[in-house]
C-alpha cells in the first residue's frame, strides 16, 4: 500500500449495473413454483445481486470482512460509556477470536481481517502471530485529535485512510470477493459519525444524537453539548464532504468511506451495518454520488440517529434485531438471508420443471 | 400412529421454563464483549432458548421442520387464486426437491418430512421411493368438506388430525429434535385460517381477510363474504376452541395445532411462520392455555390479518422480510439468525477472559 497516493481515483466513475442479469433474474422469479411476490425481500435481494454481480446465478459465499479501527481525540470529552483503552483491547479481543465478528465470521466462512489505523495504547492492538484473525496495522497516529479544539484529521491523514480503504477493496476484488462488509471499532466514533451526519445533512445535532454504546440520559446531553459546540467551529472551513470527513470524522470512518467508494467504482457488491457504517455510505455518495447503487443496507440500528441517515440514503434495511454493536455485526448476521436469497433464486424448481399449475389468471 | 386414539392427551399440563438455565443466560450476556444489551434482539433469543432447553448452551443445530398438507372444499368458492390441485402437484414438488421449503432445509442442513393429510387428487402426491424429502401418507379423506354448506371436519377427522400432530412431535422428540418447525401447504387454507381466527377472536372478517396467494380486489371481496356467510352459519354451533377447529379449520391446521400443543407438554421450541401457522399457533394457546411460552414468532408475513393474530397472542416476530409463502418458509429463513444467536451466546468472550475494561460506572 502506498498511503501517500494522490486522491485522483476519487474521481473514477461508479460502475454501471447489469440491467440484463437483473431482469433475467425477475423474470425467473415469476416462474418458480411460489405465488409471485411470495418471498418478499428474499426475491428483491436476489434480483439486486443479479444485477450487481452481473450473473444470473448470484451467490454470496465468498463474503470478506474488514474491521477498520482507529482512536478518537473527542473521547477527552466524556462522550461514551466505555474507556478510550477498549479500542485497542478489542483489538486485541479480536485478534484472539473473541469478538463478536469473530463469532459471526467463522460462522458464516467469511474471510475477516482487522485493520489498526492507530490507537491510544499501541502495546494492546499489536497483531499477535498465528492469531484467529489477521490484524494489519496502518498507524496514521495515536488516535484523531480532539475535534472539539482542531480538525480530528490532517488532509493527509485522511488521504491516507481514503487510500488504505481503496486498497482493502483492491485485495478483495483480487480475491474474487462476492460480497464486502466494512465493519468499525472505535470508542467515541458515534460522536464522530454523527458530526459528521449532521455537517453533511444539515441537521440539528439534537435530531441525530444518541446513546452509543450506553450513555445515559445526562451523558448524551452532554454528548450533543459536545457536538454542537464542534460544529459551531468547524462549519465555516467545511465546504465539501471531505472537509467535513477531516474535520469531524475519524480514521476508520474515513478508511470505510474509501473502501465504499472504490468498491462501486470496481463494482463489488458492498453490505452497510449500522449507524457509523452508513455516515460512512452516507460521505461515499456525498463524494462520489451514485455510490450507493453498489450498498445493500442490512439492519435498521438500534442508535436512533440511523433512521435519518438510512432517509437521506433512501435505504430500507433487511431487518431491525435491535442491534447497536458495530463491528459489521448487523451486516453479517443478514449474509445467512442474503445467501438464502441466492439459494432459492437458483436451485427452486419453475413451475414447468416441476409441472405445478400456475396462477388462475 | 393410532388416529383413533382419545383426545385425552390434550389435558396433559404444558411444561415449565427452567427459569434458572435462563438466569444464567442473562448473566453470562452481561459478561460478554460487548455493550450490554447490544446484539439486541440476538441476545434475549439466545436467553430464551437457554430456559427453553434447560442448558446454559442453547443451540438449534438440530432443526426439524415438518410440512403439514391437505385441500380445502372451500376452493370451490373461488377464494383462491391457485387451482386446487396445486396442492397435490406442490406435495410431488417437495417429494421432488424443488419447493422454496427444501432449498431452506437443504441450506440448513433441517431435517424435512411432509405429511399428506389428504387432496382431491391423490395421484399427484404418491410418494416416490428414493426422493429428497420425505412424504408421508395419513388421508384423512380428500380434503376437508366446503365450510360454506356444512363442518369442515368431521370430529374424528379433528381428532385424527390432532393427534397426527402429536406423533410427529413425539417423534421429533426421540430424535433429540433442539427446534421444531411445522409448515403448511392446502389451496384455499388462507380463508380456513381466517375464518378460524375470526371465530377466536370474535372479529370481523374484513379486518383479517387478504390476498392469500394472490387475489385482486374483487377476489378479496369474494373471501370476505364466504367467510362470512361460513361464520353465520356455524357461529351458534362454537362452542370451543375445539369446535371452530372443527367447522372452518382444516386437516394441516388441525394437525398443526395438536404439533403444538405437544410440544409446549413435551418441552419443546417451536419456531411459528407466518399466518396459517399462527392461527394453528392461536388454536393451540385457547385449547391448551400457556402454549404460547414454548412459541418463537420467525416473521411478520406480508399477509395483512397476521397482525391481529401476533397481537392476540402478544408476540412480536425477529423479522419483516415482507414473505406470504408459508411451507415454513419464513420460520425456516430465520433459523439461521436463531444459531448466530446462539453461536454468540456460547463462544464470545468476557469482559475478563479478554482483558477488556468494562463500562464507565
Amino acid at each position: 500500500m502506498n498511503p501517500m497516493a494522490t486522491l485522483e481515483w476519487l474521481n473514477t466513475p461508479i460502475a454501471a449495473i447489469n440491467t440484463q442479469t437483473q431482469q433475467f433474474a425477475q423474470a425467473r422469479q415469476a416462474q418458480l413454483t411460489k405465488p409471485p411476490g411470495s418471498l418478499g425481500r428474499l426475491e428483491t435481494i436476489a434480483i439486486q445481486l443479479a444485477g450487481l454481480q452481473s450473473t444470473t446465478q448470484p451467490s454470496v459465499e465468498r463474503t470478506q470482512i474488514t474491521i477498520f479501527a482507529g482512536d478518537h481525540g473527542v473521547t477527552a470529552e466524556g462522550v461514551s460509556a466505555f474507556p478510550q483503552s477498549v479500542t485497542g483491547q478489542m483489538i486485541r479481543n479480536f485478534s484472539l477470536g473473541g469478538g463478536a465478528i469473530n463469532v459471526l465470521a467463522r460462522s458464516l466462512g467469511a474471510t475477516l481481517e482487522i485493520i489498526n489505523l492507530g490507537t491510544v495504547d499501541e502495546s494492546q492492538s499489536e497483531a499477535k502471530a498465528e492469531t484467529p484473525a489477521d490484524v494489519k496495522q496502518h498507524h496514521l497516529g495515536q488516535g484523531t485529535a480532539n475535534f472539539l479544539h482542531e480538525p480530528a484529521m490532517s488532509r493527509q491523514q485522511v488521504a491516507q485512510a481514503l487510500n488504505i480503504g481503496r486498497e482493502v477493496i483492491n485485495q478483495a476484488k483480487q480475491k474474487a470477493t462476492q460480497l464486502f462488509i466494512g465493519g468499525e471499532m472505535g470508542i467515541g466514533n458515534t460522536t464522530s459519525a454523527t458530526a459528521l451526519a449532521c455537517a453533511l445533512l444539515n441537521t440539528h445535532p439534537a435530531d441525530l444524537t444518541g446513546p452509543g454504546t450506553g450513555l445515559d440520559h445526562t451523558g448524551v446531553t452532554r454528548k450533543i453539548n459536545v457536538i454542537e459546540r464542534a460544529l459551531a467551529l468547524h462549519k465555516p472551513d467545511i465546504h465539501t464532504p471531505l472537509d467535513a470527513l477531516c474535520r469531524v470524522g475519524g480514521f476508520e470512518i474515513a478508511a470505510l468511506t474509501g473502501a465504499y467508494i472504490h468498491g462501486a467504482q470496481l463494482g463489488l457488491p458492498m453490505l452497510i451495518d449500522g449507524f457509523i457504517s452508513s455516515a460512512a455510505a452516507l460521505t461515499a455518495e456525498q463524494m462520489a454520488p451514485g455510490c450507493k447503487q453498489w450498498f445493500i443496507f442490512s439492519h435498521q440500528s438500534a442508535e436512533p440517529g440511523h433512521r435519518l441517515i438510512l432517509q437521506a440514503l433512501e435505504a430500507d434495511p433487511l431487518v431491525n434485531l435491535a442491534m447497536r454493536l458495530g463491528e459489521g455485526s448487523g451486516a453479517a448476521v443478514t449474509v445467512s438471508l442474503l445467501r438464502m436469497a441466492c439459494r432459492l433464486h437458483n436451485e427452486m424448481a419453475t413451475f414447468s420443471e416441476a409441472q405445478v399449475s400456475g396462477k388462475n389468471d
